[in-house]
């Protein structure tokens, strides 16, 4: 498989440029101290995920292009996807778990995609995907363990540097499979960069604590994080983030939906439980902050009836 | 009183240009048609209110910034005029109504500001407020009838002309006491500027139909707009709407929630009532809309509890 790197990261970065305006970099003031949230949450289709969707699909030839793409995602993956398939005039299959949002599955549709669903907990999501594609003679879009997909990602690091003259000294960022993660560490070489992951949704932690690639434990805790329930990173993913991530952090249900709250009502952003991670590190007090650290806040696709629950609870 | 003009708005995007970052211009789909929406709900404090202070209160000399600055506000020219003060050294006060949401209270107080609160229907919040600007000496900022605040709001149009590289056909704004409609106004000459206001609170309406300044008719409806609840707009900018705005339009409670439930569910915004009216006559087929509209999203400081009920209604 073709490595991800910096000039591939440049070269995406261009090419979001042309298609989708850069989302804004918000100052965030909390307890006396500055930092800086990258709003990925006001992408067009609410997620980070629009711009490896977009490098990857751009990048296919004609005839590829004319067999289709086949996906696997809890919804924002499968959104970018949909998103960048119908705007180069493609068909998009995409395999959803039974339970994904109905925000993401209602949204996905609308953007013209075919919905295969699985059990998340029972079936081989690749297997399925990947038999698709094999039958279709369509392209296969990993979420996350693909080149093109770490190198778009890694576009919102570029939008970064750009918004803040240089790169920052510290990115802090939701980590399910590590495709943002690997995309920020190519664009930002100077940067710290650290994943954060729900508690027991750990691997990317347990990986870089433990020098090799780990999965998520068997028989993992519910967590509201949808869009991070990866069951282990890909290794061109981990080639990168063992170089260049020292530590990774964990974050409980109960600090999420205190970040939730804290972009309502401060930010007046709209955040999804897996967006808020990083966010939720940041004010727990568990990732270091400073005033030139950058905070992900990389989705907002939550359910109305869940986000109304989390405005009501107080924990 | 001093007449606003384009210099003036020219003067204060200058200014603002220093301080703030500007709000995005975001592309939004709906039905087929695509507008733009100013998301100054992404302002620091939740609202636009703070171009309009920041411009008056940075325009005064030193002595008069020792005696400090009061204020009338349901509660974001509170917050904007508070955090202006705050950056200058300034003491603010600030006649609030009781009743006012608390999440706007509880900001405005964080904010370093003293809150003196008065009953809506019953007091005359103008004369508690004249009358402790005069026992302390302090300057007295209308919350839409001075010449800095109109410019000073006005700073967002300066800023939409130049996201979208020329002015735009149309602006559909929020409006209460028609501060940000006039400085819209001046700021892009040659744009139709449509104010919006709620059913029962529209005043301005018909003040532009009868072509001379209306009140609100006597026990208005209630309101979930308590941006919008003012009773009448100013000489100076009557003088400026009844020149450039043919038409005012009126959005029902419904309506409002709907763009309201629109704006986190496709924008990932939290939008407050009364700064999802304009939105509300967008998508209700009220305004007409073509791809250089914009609608401003002028305010995103809502009660928890009050979202999460807009949030599990369905109309």
């Amino acid at each position: 498989m073709r490595i991800p790197d910096r000039d591939g990261v440049l070269r995406a970065a261009g090419k979001v440029a042309k298609i989708l305006p850069k989302t804004p970099l918000l100052p965030v003031e909390y307890e006396g101290r500055s930092f800086w949230l990258k709003a990925e949450c006001l992408q067009p289709i609410g997620a980070f995920k629009i711009r490896g969707a977009w490098h990857r699909l751009s990048d296919l030839s004609d005839e590829q292009r004319a067999h289709g793409v086949v996906a696997v995602s809890s919804g924002n993956h499968a959104q970018g996807v949909a998103w960048a398939a119908r705007k180069l005039g493609m068909e998009a299959t995409i395999v959803m778990p039974r339970g994904a949002p109905a925000i993401k599955l209602t949204r996905t549709g609308e953007l013209g995609a075919e919905i295969v669903l699985y059990d998340r907990m029972s079936e081989d999501r690749e297997t399925i995907a990947r038999g698709l594609a094999a039958e279709r003679g369509a392209a296969y879009v990993h979420a996350f363990a693909d080149p093109w997909v770490i190198e778009g990602q890694g576009s919102a690091g570029i939008e970064i540097a750009s918004q803040l003259g240089s790169e920052p000294t510290r990115i802090v960022v939701p980590c399910g499979g590590g495709g943002l993660t690997a995309g920020l560490a190519l664009a930002c070489p100077q940067t710290e960069v650290i994943p954060v992951e729900p508690e027991g949704w750990d691997d990317v932690c347990r990986s870089i604590e433990s020098g090799s690639i780990q999965r998520v434990i068997a028989n993992p805790p519910p967590t509201a994080c949808d869009a991070l329930q990866t069951f282990a990173t890909g290794e061109i993913n981990f080639a990168i983030i063992r170089k260049r991530c020292g530590r990774g952090l964990r974050v409980t249900e109960d600090e999420v939906r205190t970040a939730q709250r804290f972009a309502f009502a401060r930010l007046r952003l709209v955040l999804e439980p897996g967006g808020a991670v990083a966010l939720a590190a940041a004010l727990a007090g568990k990732a270091t902050i400073d005033e030139r650290t950058v905070v992900i806040a990389s989705g907002g696709n939550v359910d109305p009836a869940q986000f109304a629950q989390v405005l009501r609870d107080e924990d």
